[in-house]
């Protein structure tokens, strides 16, 4: 392109991208090569090698060449099975639950709508509603264990009347489950769609699940992700019929590629092995938790998922971040992601020696 | 639930979901088990029993456990050299090109502007436009060859000034290829983003590439599904650097599952094989060719993609593919999608034995 080119290019972006999306930087991952990674939420166990050997199998009958099951019918009956998913409720299927939070914002409002979420809270929600030209809105926590601060957020739904609502049970990036009657008073309050988001729900073992044939206006959602299988990118939304239907509408047909709908059902008839899994992760997350605990100037919150938030001494968040990583240790520096989060760092539960790895190189920096 | 909250739902959703989208019906896709599946252009060949064993041992390397690849590097190199991209662009990947027509439409021009495309051309275009709220626009194509009508075009893009324009090139489902020349005056015209849609390059060996270093407003989309990678969902943008900087930050970051790109990046390695199933069916569908023109009441259009259009007796469209059906042959029933398509059916070319008893089955159906 010569220099005239890549003006009109410019010219070009500038009159038909919006400004939020320009003004928006690419999500950015980092490279995780050869560290201990504990900056994702990812299960650290890769699959044993009879459920391999399994897997394998049935790839090998997989026609790579047919599109896939539009409906991935024989998919959301194991998922049925799996995560007791109430009768009442019909399921739709994403791309992970990313891919079912834009669907959701598309679909519910229209352009000029407000989405509502506490802060802090999971990023996408924020990010898509601003790259979708939606409002967002939202309450801060309670500063000191993060839970609903009740009166401010009923009065701000009732002010900006959200089309819809996130509430991530548990939260994320701070691990804890809000009251129960708080997310009631939520619904009851909403004017529009509250999503409870359960996304950590194989680690907190509550779920708004009960709920879903008494609430008109909640929908549950769930991914795979965390229970451990993030690889094949699965997002699972709840919901009475009517809205799945409605919803269904905007799905684009063949979302869901042939080789990840064949894998998860065979994971899912082996849920058991990922339940355990899921217990040992529980088990070494509250070990963990102790030795952060005990650890001086670390803060720590008590989490039911699998990861866990804790803060460092004033002014040395990103340092302990750069520096557990020159130590070969990968995790999440959420200091920027909120005013509630200054110097905070999210750590996921790794296997034992993994964690154990962390803590050595934690203790190594604070004594340095 | 209870009748009053069924009405509770109802009333909620007549609040929240936009008319164009209540009024819409999802994307319909037929059963298809046990029938010869000539109806949604798949490469007819599964893959030989030495690439699935390749795939196998890479696949048996992969850890579902954790998140796949957020840029797809690896992929992205293998597309540059399978597909010959030219080097003045970048790629962007997404789950089929449905998810990139979806991003494109979301990302450019806003929520109040107007998406173009010619009539009859792939559906996707003008669904995914009314599902998020876009205004869909479109001129008929001369009604005898499926050409642009070029003058009624440039007029409707002055008249509408559409931010973006979708030319398929071939157009899917009639088959052709446009005028470059035609093409050509649509970018100069167009104040927006042409994005010209070759899914079907393999059969057409035409394409648009050579001028994305000269057009400040060209995109051009392709997939590796009608290839022979259907089940993958893989699609692709080529364009300039800051033009895919700008529609990255939309992109969902891990929108492509690690089994979509291990196996696409090991697919691609091969390409030869699938080129060689390319020129099959490229010979294949001028033989079925050959066979329609010659049948009484059939009239068949030229086609460089890897399906043919025909048009049957006056009124007899829909009857004809229910019969090919009760005969076990699946193909497109699209009299309904313009009405420059009355009584036409879309055939994809299958293997020589499919396509022989689809013919079996036509002559049988019109002779009866």
């Amino acid at each position: 392109m010569s220099p005239r080119d890549d003006r009109a290019i410019d010219e070009h972006i500038a009159r038909l991208i919006a400004p939020e999306v320009r003004a928006l930087s690419a999500y950015s991952v980092a490279d995780a090569a050869g560290l201990i990674k504990l900056d994702a939420m990812e299960n650290p166990y890769p699959w044993p090698a009879e459920l391999k050997a399994e897997w394998i199998e049935r790839l090998r009958a997989v026609d790579v060449n047919r599109y896939p099951d539009p409906k991935a019918g024989r998919l959301k009956d194991r998922l049925r099975d799996a995560l007791d998913v109430p009768a009442c409720a019909d399921l739709l299927l994403g791309n992970g639950s990313d891919e079912l939070i834009q669907l959701l914002i598309l679909a519910i409002g229209g352009s000029g709508s407000v989405v509502f979420a506490p802060d802090p809270s999971f990023a996408m929600y924020a990010l898509v509603t601003r790259a979708t030209g939606r409002r967002f809105e939202s309450v801060a926590l309670d500063e000191s264990d993060f839970s609903l601060c009740i009166d401010g957020t009923l009065e701000a739904i009732a002010r900006h009347r959200p089309a819809l609502t996130f509430i991530a049970y548990p939260n994320n990036p701070t691990g804890n489950l809000f009251d129960v009657a708080h997310v009631e008073a939520i619904l009851e309050a909403s004017p529009g769609v509250v999503v409870v988001d359960e996304a950590y729900a194989p680690f907190a073992e509550k779920s708004f699940f009960p709920q879903l044939g008494e609430r008109p206006n909640l929908l549950v959602l769930r991914t795979v992700s965390k229970l451990g299988l993030a690889g094949l990118r699965l997002g699972v939304l709840a919901g009475a019929p009517a809205w799945i239907n409605e919803l269904d509408k905007l799905r684009l047909p063949y979302n869901l590629n042939v080789l990840s709908q064949v894998s998860a059902e065979l994971a899912l008839e082996h849920y058991a092995l990922f339940q355990a899994q899921t217990r040992q992760i529980v088990r070494d997350r509250d070990t963990l938790y102790a030795r952060l605990e005990g650890m001086n100037s670390i803060e720590v919150w008590p989490s039911s998922a699998n990861f866990l938030l804790m803060r460092t001494a004033p002014g040395t968040g990103s340092t302990t971040v750069a520096a557990l990583r020159e130590r070969g240790v990968l995790v999440k520096d959420v200091g920027g992601a909120s005013p509630l989060l200054r110097d905070c760092v999210r750590v996921t539960v790794g296997r034992p020696e993994e964690n154990a790895a962390f803590v050595a190189a934690l203790e190594e920096i604070i004594a340095a």
